[in-house]
């Protein structure tokens, strides 16, 4: 709709019509090129006639800033009249919306944060062999299944998608996960205390908004998740990062600390892959009891352990309600989704709630309609162990193609589960941010700690020499290939 | 999957296995009549014989913790052994999760919000003629296209499901989004200034975290829409309500006061439903340029005007950045997609952005594939024009319904435009409060500016004369019979 006002006591119509297709052509509402309404459409909006409608257009095209397409469609001229278009050239730059005056929020200071996560590989589009991290492959995604359970969730939901629902999310997907948690994750728990949330993302802005201010202490694993770590930082926490060595975060180091958030990801820690020891996991959760703490745990990984049966999720140790579960769609169907979940104790779901409903009142409904058929039709687990196979053959292709070219004693860690492993690079070689750009020149996408998503705040030396691969969206054959054109890179550069 | 670890090398496994499920059952990740994995998948994923579990299950079965379905499934038994059901009801009550001990968190204080908008009517389900406002008619929802349209974009989009996306949104839904702002809204901005959220209450989060830290200004209208005051309280703001009347807020009230966010929705006031004059608007944003200040437009009704064309969004006036314009597919298609989005002024873009990333990464992809085809398409025109006509002919009913049973010289305001009017209850009749329980008693739902998603900060007496009536989603002769229904229910109390 163009936005003309007409008023029938000011004179010709025709030209208050003309006159302000005009202003809206030099003040950018309209673009060059940019179609307008049909004389019909347009005639019966103002409620004048079609006459005076294409007499206005036909003016204006005269004049050089309407004509006509192939299509036979108005449409404001490509290149238009010089007085015009000096005018626009202004306001088309960059910043259309740019101050023109020097008048600025003097006053209203802007709350900038300082920094936060990068989600997107700039690197995927333009590499073939990109061993970047977390990434499903689309080429296992569920498409047939899903595309049904679209169809016939869009069918009969029709109303929810309309309406505002549940701001926890829908009851039923919620009792679904649910039942997944207590089998899968050995989390004793019901629906009442599941909220369905657009990822883990979300998720940890709920917690940061229940426990985080200006100056409050927040415990991360060191190196740490940047998407994590940047949030709590983001609503003014003190982060106090703690080493994480081959067991996982070393909890000894909380001993008498002050109470505060724990940030961790006992599955497969982000980046390093590691598992946090029973021993560790129990040991942290009696120190947050006696503290006083919480535990936020991030189990986005969990869904992949290839050699042993999951453990229990640290949320299922702990029977106090010092731990919040924090699970994700994310992994084993896509981050496109934003789907995932949080189980929380009890007395922290209805202020959990409550944030949620302050945030944006609720998940989208129709892709949790679409989730809760896929998980209760037997799909979701039929897919996780299609997926849990395919990826276990990925990992070991890497394993596998790792030690053929650097040898047998070549130190890998985090190969239990996950997406991922970290290739701890031999002495003698490039340090891992050399290594990367050097395979980058041969189209091999290799991460450091820092550039693949996680962040290390204090700055270890041996970081340098992780590398972090992600094997679940490359096929075996693209793994072997990719790894034997590092090693050649190396060989290369090294004789 | 279930959670068993099996030690080949600590004696029976099938001992290990029975006790383990027992273990489970006792602890409530085993809930009664829930159904265990076959035992051709269990054998499989603990690598023991599929004998060794048939026999297990067999022990099971005997002693009364597992029994088999019709369906031949094997499913932990409805009523358990009394020894394990005590168990089973101490953990199964509402607080599953709730703490055993006295341990709390002694020192992390919760910040719970005080108050949350209320979204869902909870007396939808219950009454037939409820003008509960806001809600579209989902019998007018473009079912087919929408349908088409999500297949053709599943189909095509499956990547962007999989993958992280653009943390401002699809590049292509921005630019169709900055066209329809630009041509319908007058306001002259491009998709690098456009952020998708997950409906304006995401969209407010993103303001109050630029802008609110504890005890900063917000100026409101009052009475306001509830889902913004509450999200401002939330971030420690100072409320300030400045009064509404015929002409939209009274802006003059804002003179000699200290510079802070301004939230209003200029198109149809929440709830009064009346519209900022032209003075008005430009007062407003000369006075935040002046002081520095910022003002958050909320437009969520102007898809709908139906007597004169829409008046110019207030940022399109606002050339100096001092505004910041959020809008909504949540009234034109539907809340459950939770779809909007934010036009903002060049310097408040990328602070923007770095929040929304913070915050969920980046919206739910295949809904934007959805909604970019549906625009482009000219669905998105046409199906306005089509609720825009059905929806002014709903309006036309109640006020006719209201001026045929109470009189022509009923007041009522709010008219032009939106998806409600306020009717004012005329002299001698019950207020607002008493009339709303009366009505529900008669299958009617009537809303006062409180029960009705708003909030008047200042509780001015006239308030509780006026009832908000919502009209999109019933049909002309439920909408008449709603109406006369309230007058033979105050002729009979009346007389």
């Amino acid at each position: 709709m163009l936005i003309i006002s007409i008023n029938k006591d000011a004179g010709s119509l025709q030209s208050q019509i003309v006159k302000q297709i005009i202003m809206h052509i030099k003040n950018g509402t309209l673009l060059p090129s940019s179609v307008l309404p049909s004389t019909r459409n347009l005639s019966q909006e103002l409620n004048v006639s079609r006459n005076t409608i294409v007499t206005a257009y036909q003016r204006l095209i005269s004049e050089g800033y309407l004509e006509t397409s192939a299509a036979r469609e108005t449409r404001v001229s490509a290149v238009l009249p010089e007085v015009v278009s000096s005018v626009i050239r202004e306001t088309k730059s960059t910043d259309a919306v740019e101050i023109k005056t020097n008048v600025k929020f003097r006053n209203a200071r802007i709350h900038t944060p300082e920094i936060v996560q990068e989600i997107v590989n700039r690197n995927s589009r333009r590499i073939k062999y990109d061993f970047w991290v977390g990434r499903p492959d689309h080429q296992l995604f569920p498409k047939k299944i899903w595309r049904q359970l679209l169809l016939e969730s869009f069918d009969s939901n029709l109303i929810s998608m309309v309406q505002y629902g549940n701001p926890a999310g829908s009851e039923r997907l919620r009792s679904v996960i649910a039942e997944l948690v207590r089998t899968t994750r050995g989390i004793a728990t019901t629906h009442e205390h599941i909220i369905i949330t657009a990822g883990i993302q979300e998720a940890l802005n709920i917690v940061s908004r229940l426990f985080v201010r200006e100056g409050g202490n927040v415990y991360v694993e060191n190196p740490c998740y940047q998407g994590a770590a940047y949030v709590f930082k983001s609503y003014g926490a003190n982060i106090v990062p703690i080493p994480v060595d081959a067991k996982g975060m070393d909890v000894s180091q909380l001993k008498g600390k002050p109470p505060g958030l724990v940030y961790t990801t006992p599955s497969h820690q982000y980046p390093t892959g590691v598992t946090l020891s029973l021993k560790r996991r129990k040991r942290l959760i009696r120190w947050a009891e006696e503290t006083g703490s919480c535990i936020v745990e991030d189990d986005y990984d969990s869904d992949f352990r290839y050699d042993k049966p999951p453990l229990h999720a640290l949320s299922g140790l702990s029977m106090n309600g010092h731990s919040i579960y924090l699970g994700t769609f994310s992994k084993s169907l896509g981050a496109g989704l934003r789907l995932g979940y949080m189980v929380l104790p009890e007395r922290l779901t209805k202020p959990a709630i409550a944030i949620k409903t302050l945030l944006n009142n609720h998940h989208v409904a129709l892709d949790q309609a679409v989730m809760t058929r896929f998980i209760e039709g037997g799909h979701f687990e039929r897919h996780l162990r299609i997926i849990r196979q395919e990826y276990r053959r990925r990992r070991d292709s890497l394993i596998g193609a790792i030690k053929h070219n650097f040898g047998k004693q070549t130190k890998i860690t985090g190969a239990e589960g996950g997406m991922h492993i970290v290739w701890n690079i031999p002495q003698g070689f490039p340090d891992a941010s050399n290594l990367q750009n050097m395979a980058l020149t041969k189209g091999v996408g290799l991460y450091t700690t820092n550039s693949g998503g996680s962040v290390d705040f204090l700055q270890k030396d041996n970081q340098n020499s992780q590398i972090i691969m992600g094997y679940s969206s490359l096929k075996c054959d693209e793994i072997e290939t990719g790894v034997s054109r590092i090693a050649s890179l190396l060989r290369g550069n090294w004789c």
